[in-house]
């Protein structure tokens, strides 16, 4: 099992490589770049598990076995997810399917989106006054939408920063539940689509006008949504330096 | 700026070992490792500038003023941190300095000690089922204990798993803030001590039983401590699998 960057196929690991170059198969899923899978051998064969690949469907059971009868069969298999694995991610499924076959295997963390895309950003995730919690949550939950029975108030807090994975379908409810819980109208929101990749695009907003703002973007590129006072672009923040995120720390 | 992972050299990304190896100075934390400054070139100054380095105190203004002089003379600096630089990093501060010294610069994400212990424990951060939301806090905040005004209703949600960063000195009162706002004194909760590393300990509690142990645990390596119903050692991870970390997925 192994993961890579949210697409920058720089933000892989040492770790994550060595597993890549030593691979027989790899399980890879849709958001992975292709960057990411030419690091693997010629001869590896690769193949797609996401929701276009591997036949008409490709359901968790499906993947699961398939990675262990090919463990089973002495390859040295990479399950390739985008992002930490740890992290919605289905993990949990992976794991137990392979530890109920007896099969020997390593966890590999990664980049997650929302530390990709803050990172691009020059925005901290928890700042010594004021942001002094980060947090994670998908609008994308295993019902579609949102749970229903979603701990709101623990995640309207003024001094959180929250990181929504997967927000486009969910965004307005989202917003309107943590306004109903004081959260204020101008309360900072950036949405990233395909961060930290070359067509990385970004919307700034507020919780009041994030919703319209997603809806209207022209994209089914992946998105993170960063929500929170840190978050904001700012003062300190010159133009010029989002100009020269490639260039490293020189005078 | 640059990262490394929480321990284990490995963990760093394949851009932080790029801006390593062309690194003139690097300005390191007590945390690194020496394995992750051995990747950069001999030639390349190490000054550390965590609490026991840089002359008697190393004062946040004192790095900023020494890394923005290093950059304005020339030279091509690393600031190296120990997990993401973003997280409980006083990276605001520093990309502040940066700014306003019209110094260019880029900010490289790193994995996260939760992420790099969660990793090694095979345990999920988040859950398709159960643990919707992640979330990581610090033990240790600007005034050196808990602030006063912590969203305590926020954190102690059932659904949640919640890393707590440097929490050996208040663990004690944040365990009873959680179990006093209705979470159950067997809710799991583990601490890991010097994760990905060799010298890795674990210990699994409660919060019941987590300020105890902690207490007794005979050790200052650094530590994170992951509370959730994800973390619980489950049940479908034999102790086998646990002795053969290192060992690639195969059958």
């Amino acid at each position: 099992m192994s993961e890579l960057g949210p697409g920058d196929p720089e933000l892989l690991t040492l770790k994550a490589l060595k597993a890549l170059q030593a691979a027989d198969v790899i399980l890879y899923d849709n958001l992975v770049s292709r960057d990411v899978l030419e690091l693997a051998p010629c001869a590896a064969k690769r193949i797609l598990v996401g929701k276009v690949g591997y036949g008409r469907s490709c359901k968790q059971d499906d993947i699961n076995q398939l990675m262990c009868a090919l463990a089973c069969s002495g390859w040295q298999v990479v399950r390739l997810k985008s992002g930490d694995p740890l992290i919605f991610a289905r993990a949990e499924e992976e794991i137990s399917a392979l530890e109920q076959a007896g099969i020997v295997y390593e966890v590999i963390p990664g980049i997650s989106a929302a530390q990709g895309a803050a990172a691009r950003l020059k925005v901290p995730l928890t700042r010594r006054a004021g942001s002094r919690r980060f947090q994670v949550l998908t609008g994308h939950a295993a019902s579609g939408g949102l749970p229903d029975d979603f701990d709101w108030t623990g995640v309207a807090d003024p001094g959180a920063t929250t990181a929504v994975y997967m927000p486009k379908a969910t965004i307005r409810l989202l917003c309107s539940e943590l306004l109903a819980r004081g959260l204020a109208t101008n309360h900072p929101a950036i949405a990233v689509f395909d961060a930290t990749r070359a067509t990385e695009t970004v919307i700034t907003a507020t919780l009041a006008t994030l919703p319209n703002r997603l809806e209207q973007a022209d994209t089914n590129a992946p998105c993170v949504v960063l929500i929170g006072e840190g978050v904001a672009r700012p003062a300190y923040l010159s133009a010029a330096s989002r100009q020269k995120r490639k260039t490293k720390c020189c005078a």
